[in-house]
């Protein structure tokens, strides 16, 4: 089998965002792919992940991960299966997780690859639940998080990808979990799916006086995927010894310019030592990287049993994704974003 | 020996302050003091400690200790010989530590009363290096700021209480340690005295500039008691993974209102998640309270080795008390400041 006949379509990152991503920060190209070398192996993309850590990935500003470069594809984790291997380990129709971008094929080295974790009921939940989102959720909340039954929980984007499995594993945790979310529809799946105690609509004018009433014992865990006027409902509401991890601030994302003043920046130290709190960032594969083996141990069998639910919102074909990757940044999706990319 | 020949002086709070405490918002009063009931003890204060903490409790903001009322005495730890005990344990003679208050004379219960460290140099320490400021500087430096040999440490009021012995712990840890004074003198002292490998003036016009200079591997640990200028030099010299243990934000005490624009609150947030940096404030005997044994452990051994020193900063005579800790909130004192109220 001639390797030239395969033909690639990926995403290239064509320019830098102002703000917002437009569909014009994305090219579409082709390109032939080379022959395998060595340890390599030819892969066939299946699902690939939309997640926003991505949007920080097309800027060049300094963050925890290097930038894409002009003209490089996209980055992003996928699904995918063998197709050709020059690596001992693989062999044609395999199923792997990897690092591979926005691109229907890839060749990938096998070493940076991972088999797909044994028992999981679908692929693409190698890309949610059971795979980076799921394991942030975990590792952030039991490592960072600490939390003790009878205490109270805030996750926002409760019913994404992330903020879903933060507040189910919570509960099963015995805490009280009050989610937060855009809508009337997502604040009634996440009460009413996924179990948490209550779920807030972001979108009211009342918000922070609701979820005030939600939390009338105060917040002892709050996960923080948000950032930006969810965080500031929450300050007044934390209780002492809070615990605060960090893995993500979706609403500050697209921004360019900091709002007027008064310069607030000096409250947020002056919270953390007059109410104790231990706030800290993460990045899952970074600092948890080590710990895959424990959270799949956990995660897996409540995934199969039904204890922890979950939601995917599939986008068919590749051609789709900068148009859903940008809707993700601004709540459009509801549930775990993936593209379906081919058929298994 | 009857006890209404007992006058005790004290400072009571007259007024709250605006912005930096000023002498008329102390009162200096008499009082005879009652009968001793079962369980309490007769004390003469031997030396009071100032600590900016006390700032705090003049305010009735919220904060992680209830006030002082207008009117009642000033808080504040000190050493005392007991002169009537009807506690058990106690008896004349003895001295001891207590939150007893900036008094000449005081009524405690023997239950909240500790006696002086065994094979402590002087009485006074029990009030700095071997007291309430060193074990702040143990515990957070060695439970939050997790040192470990070859990275670098900052830390502020490096002369003072609490980043005096910050620093030569990190040193005996084997850190490269940083600290920032105010003037040469200070300066001075912190590196020929103390050991530390470099000091920083904060007074000089490019205080930001020397800093990064001094820290050219960048900065792991950033031991927090001052907050202000000095945490936004640090904020771009953080590395990833940096820990901040946050015991103290003595630039804000005095602070009213807020500086001009534009509002820079989320850029913490974000340095926190990108450098993936913890954070996290402590009052030290509401969260390590119960280690006290450990800290005399490790520190009543180094400073009678001298490896680690101490500098006091000793006012003769409670009437001093409120000028003197009005200059510590301008950083006038060098070391440890006490008042020495009467002789043992």
């Amino acid at each position: 089998m001639s390797q030239d006949l395969i033909l690639n379509q990926r995403f290239v990152l064509a320019s830098r965002p102002k703000g917002a991503p437009t569909p014009e920060n994305f090219r579409l190209e082709r390109q032939a792919l080379p022959e395998l070398e060595d340890g390599q192996v030819l892969l066939r993309t299946l699902y690939l992940s939309l997640d926003p850590y991505m949007r920080g990935r097309m800027s060049d500003a300094p963050s925890y991960a290097a930038p894409v470069q002009i003209g490089e594809v996209m980055t992003g984790g996928a699904v995918s299966v063998v197709e050709q291997s020059r690596h001992p380990k693989f062999h044609p129709g395999d199923q792997v997780v990897g690092s591979t971008g926005w691109q229907t094929h890839s060749i990938a080295k096998g070493d940076d690859l991972v088999v797909l974790p044994a028992g999981i009921p679908s692929p693409s939940l190698a890309l949610g639940v059971l795979g980076m989102p799921g394991m942030t959720a975990y590792m952030g909340l039991m490592h960072i998080g600490q939390p003790q039954a009878g205490e109270t929980l805030v996750v926002a984007a409760a019913s994404g990808a992330v903020g879903s499995v933060v507040g189910q594993v919570a509960k099963l945790k015995g805490l009280k979990v009050v989610g937060v979310a855009g809508g009337a529809d997502k604040c009634r799946y996440v009460v009413d799916e996924l179990g948490f105690d209550a779920c807030v609509d972001h979108k009211s004018p009342t918000f922070a006086q609701d979820l005030a009433a939600a939390c009338d014992q105060g917040i002892d865990v709050y996960f923080e995927n948000v950032g930006g006027e969810v965080f500031e409902a929450v300050m007044p509401l934390l209780n002492p010894r809070a615990r605060i991890p960090v893995c993500g601030l979706i609403a500050a994302y697209n921004a360019t310019d900091l709002p007027e003043g008064p310069d607030r920046l000096s409250l947020l130290p002056r919270l953390l030592l007059t109410k104790r709190i231990r706030m800290q960032g993460f990045i899952v594969f970074d600092d948890f990287g080590d710990r895959h083996a424990e959270f799949l141990a956990a995660m897996v069998p409540w995934v199969r049993d039904g204890k922890v639910r979950y939601r995917e919102h599939v986008v068919e074909g590749l051609e789709q994704a900068p148009e859903a990757f940008i809707g993700l940044l601004q709540g459009h999706n509801f549930g775990k974003l993936v593209v379906k990319v081919s058929e298994a």
